[in-house]
């Protein structure tokens, strides 16, 4: 098996996107919990992000959510995430909080809200100009509730159409990037819901138009993980929403439901050309902290990718490919689990004070103060929540 | 098999509870959509209830949910509800949207919010005093979202406690409902999952202690008539709460999602004897009208519920039971088939005249004007929903 | 709503295609219970399929198994059939039998196994010749158990050299069709999980290869219509492999489980053209009959979908459309379910007369004295089965 | 958190029971894949378990399964177990390849088979006193294909009555612990569906009678943690069968699907008092080892529950309590993640040694020449198999 030492250098272009909504309130059906230090503005969600990015080294890029983070200039909004020590990253589409929507949005069956929605992303596309994003991503609620009430084979065909639109407006160097999900908001059927669809859709546009994969939008007991592979076999897996879950789209903190489950993914992703430094793949949280802190939460969060990212590292390829060449069941197993089981904390903790980051961002977080000041000053205004 | 002659007496006592919580808005995490005409009073979901009841005969109680439909004075409302033409039927508590139940009510680690909790279901107790109301449903929205978070043992022996603190101030017509649920809105565990749990807590509290079934609230693929039957032969299925899914706690209307799960339900309620007048199961819809309206969805729900029943009492039991004692797989399959797929519809609209109802109770309320009405009058206010 | 008379034509041209191995004795891993009567011949599996067209006029086509149902003389065979009034239909390999396909069979990381696996399938290409056999079908046992055990994406690439060695050797009009599972022999990881895998590696292959839908191949949960419909508009569905289940490929008799699913997947059918006399879908039973009468169970079978395909047939497209473009939720929801909830069975019946079919095939069967022929007579020799 | 040397102390008495059937061959409905050096005698059976214990420590019973095991006699066979240097552990019954248990055992229509099947019972514990077995362990197939087919409420009833007649013969010492599973092989129901039907059915048979869990016999999504530390806080936890699934009853390796979930519920264990000496849970291995070898299958397995039973134990327990009470939700996972990520295997094998046992027992086996000698010496003869 390879040491920390010889797999250390890979961790140093690890990046992973923050969600600025992850700062913001989040919660169920049932109840939106609000917290003390919650932010008002976009400005305080990408400070937070920035937090983030400062205690762990890992997170350089904060993602937008159109229209929760609209601002009137962008170019400002560019300069102060600079400032934070940041970049703006993917701009997210939301066609799912306006009345208009309530049926669908780039499915609709009436061409004026279709409009509508295209019109939406043309938006995010301009702001995406502004920003310097590269990614356009695109998660769509559209579905039905009820056996009958909407057609959905039409709905496909007028889907094609409206990605087609939006596409067309791309720059060369910026990607549409599609999402799936089996379920929620919509309980009988969804436009989007499984890689498959995502894949024909992307497909149909062009070599710009790649596929999310959210790791909590799957039916149960589906193998993400060959997804994974499937989809950067086929050159089309733009990025990641990273989360956990137990049940549905629980949206937990990455790697704290099933650590094996995210050694997994990350194993193929390194296998597949994903974690070179110019894959294209974009990793990316999307979580939701009901219960816990945020700002921890999101550290939590990377730092738990670049867990099970090392340990995926560190798995003696070689020695596996042989064990596996010989049909050796068991054995090929044990490779694989000795990488898992290794505790690589301590490593990590040396590897960071080395880049004069923190040997644990949990505890320097705790005694930055960051939290007891945002606690303090954020008091007055509206707390930001989905 | 019997004619629907022969079975229509049996129609004629039943009786399925709406929640008053179903004429308010109601949506997911992602967004509640207002609609024309939603109640900005409780008065006003009363009155809605009762157009239920008034075009299908099916539905004279309405159930309420504290602190959603607190009033002042709970002897008008009461009076307006049978001025209505409807009762109010259970009472429903809520530890689930206030801030000190972020992580627990009755199970908290905090004896202050434990007792909190309890007190504000004594409250209801007093409501249900007030209201001639018999039964005190408890869903608890109790549970963790990670490992580690809570002492999952602890919890239950804090429930026990809670709900014995409640118990012991019930008065003899009075009945305590629990209602389990496996996931949402918490996603590790939840503190009565499943109804083993409900029953364990149920029994060591006395008999007026019963299970409520809530058919959307189970892991996939569980056998729902299989817990009917059981709870039924251990004298412990208190109510209902009717809705139906594809995925999770989809809150669908009742029998839209699989009729033939909703006619085996029905089914093993008659045979257990919990269709008898005097069985002491209470049926009641719990559902969520997210993009379809609320009334006629209400009476859709209720004729479902009337449908399947009217085929579950068509089931020939004698040559069902032959069959089955002779070990005759399809043929016992076929007896059991054939009342469901016996369609009733004619047969019950001819019923509903015979009774002052109208044929087709939707659409009766389509051509009553009385949605063209709300939507007119009810302006201004705040549209009530979760 | 269309009158049965209206609809009743397009019945005409129904064709669900039989297996051979549905009339051997089948079971789970814990036991496979023998009957009496069951074949101990392909002759015999032959005859017994030929009853079930007898009965039903529905099955005029019978799949073979391959090596299960190997023969010396193919032309025999075919003249057998001919001669009890059906014909060969699909041609199914198998690569999950050999001891040498313990790890594989078309992925096998050792080249001699995959060209032996390679091979199979081509012996069963010159048996189509000779029974003029249209399709062949192939279902892959293909995955590994343990995590590591196996490299999933070598194993994809693999399994696309070895489909287009296949491929390269198909006549004109014949096709390949892939068939895919989620799990199970197999219960890490599967080579084909989904119809997303088994279309990419079709549309890599050419025309001429298709998807099979195995409706009990999914994971919990999965919207079975949408993949018909997507599949459909893709032009790539070849055929299906009917059946039911509550919880994994639970193999029961098709539309016992869930008839509104049934009835939801032959509309998608109707909808996306799949219907046609011409459209080039196959559809086939793939069932076992661990505890039931195997004939009797599939003639319960093919007319399941017939009274399915008549109720979706008879959906009011019109008003449902007219619904839908409304957004009228509740009431495109009502016009579908009021085909679903419409009986047919006596129109089929009296249409059944009418083409010198029993009213009632099960009856029929039943007093026709051939399942106590077969029992008496086939004493002796080895019952079939898997 | 407590080191390795703190808790190594409790890792003494840990014993895992082992299956005599995990060493003959065992595979899926598809096909049973044999393998060299296969037992043909339960005497090989023993051999095979004994040489599990010598190169762990931890697997001192051996587990038989009726009829599979029969002998002659058992007084000799103890005596060979006892010479291999391990013990006969628990039984399990098997009603479920009798032909005459087609559509049941204990809840069978006709009470002629229900005596055989009680009849089978009473035999088994003629068994127990002659192996100085203490448990009784029964599984049951019992359950139905379809809708109709069975009434599921008289069969509950004529369980309890079977079960009580059972019962009746148990000597003090003596238990009777009752296996749930939610499918499999029945598909429609079960008649033991979950563990609050097992502990209904168990409670109202005496104290004598327990639950057993098998990690694999839930639907999907099932916190099993919970149902454990319900079940130790009920008093009725008998015993476990360890496996693991990533789909349906998959019976892998335990702790190979998901090691986090191992941790858990050997938390939970551990918290609930079920890992004490005199706790009288019973933890048994309950597995199907198709595709890997299966000797060193089983040592991998018991050596999988030692090492997460090591995590288990080092959990800070005092700061997740302070974590707990102090609602800190990360805080209190990250003390429980803290010991799930702590790798104990270098400190296990340093354990071993100090116990006369090799440091790798994996390794150890290997190099040992006993596969190579059963491979060379068992040659004729049947292989067992279930």
């Amino acid at each position: 098996m390879p040491t920390f030492e010889q797999i250390s250098q890979q961790l140093d272009h690890q990046a992973i996107e923050v969600p600025s909504w992850a700062y913001g309130n989040s919660g169920t059906r049932f109840k939106v919990f609000g917290s003390a230090g919650t932010p008002r503005t976009v400005q305080e969600k990408i400070a937070d992000a920035a937090a983030v990015h400062r205690f762990t080294g890992l997170a350089p890029k904060v993602a937008l959510h159109i229209p929760w983070d609209k601002v009137d200039d962008y170019a400002a909004l560019t300069a102060y995430a600079a400032e934070q020590g940041v970049q703006i990253g993917t701009i997210n589409s939301n066609t799912f909080q306006d009345d208009d929507y309530k049926l669908g949005g780039l499915t609709h069956h009436d061409p004026v809200i279709r409009r509508k929605a295209i019109d939406h992303h043309l938006e995010c596309l301009q702001i995406m100009d502004a920003t310097g994003s590269q990614d356009l991503k695109i998660w769509l609620a559209d579905g039905s509730n009820y056996p009958g009430q909407a057609d959905m084979r039409s709905r496909q065909d007028r889907l094609a159409e409206s990605l087609a639109a939006i596409y067309a407006e791309l720059k060369d160097d910026q990607r549409l990037v599609l999402e799936y999900k089996i379920f929620e908001p919509a309980f009988y059927h969804t436009d989007v819901p499984d890689w498959g669809t995502a894949l024909v859709q992307v497909q149909a546009l062009g070599e710009k138009a790649m596929v999310c994969l959210d790791t909590g939008h799957h039916a149960p007991s589906t193998n993400v993980e060959f997804i994974v592979a499937q989809l950067l076999r086929l050159g089309r897996l733009g990025s990641f929403d990273f989360n956990s879950r137990f049940y549905a789209d629980d949206d937990l903190i990455v790697g704290s439901a099933d650590p094996f489950q995210l050694f997994r993914i990350m194993f193929e992703v390194v296998r597949g050309g994903g974690y070179a430094a110019d894959s294209g793949v974009a990793f990316m949280l999307d979580q939701c902290h009901n219960v816990e802190k945020k700002i921890p939460g999101q550290i939590r969060s990377v730092l738990n990718v670049q867990e099970m990212t090392s340990r995926a590292l560190m798995v003696d390829t070689e020695s596996l490919a042989a064990a596996q060449q010989a049909g050796d069941v068991l054995g090929a197993h044990e490779v694989f689990m000795d990488a898992f089981y290794t505790d690589v904390r301590a490593d990590l903790a040396a590897w960071r004070e080395t880049r004069g980051l923190p040997a644990s961002p949990m505890r320097a977080y705790a005694e930055s103060g960051y939290q007891e000041t945002i606690e303090a000053d954020r008091v007055g205004g509206t707390q930001l929540s989905w």
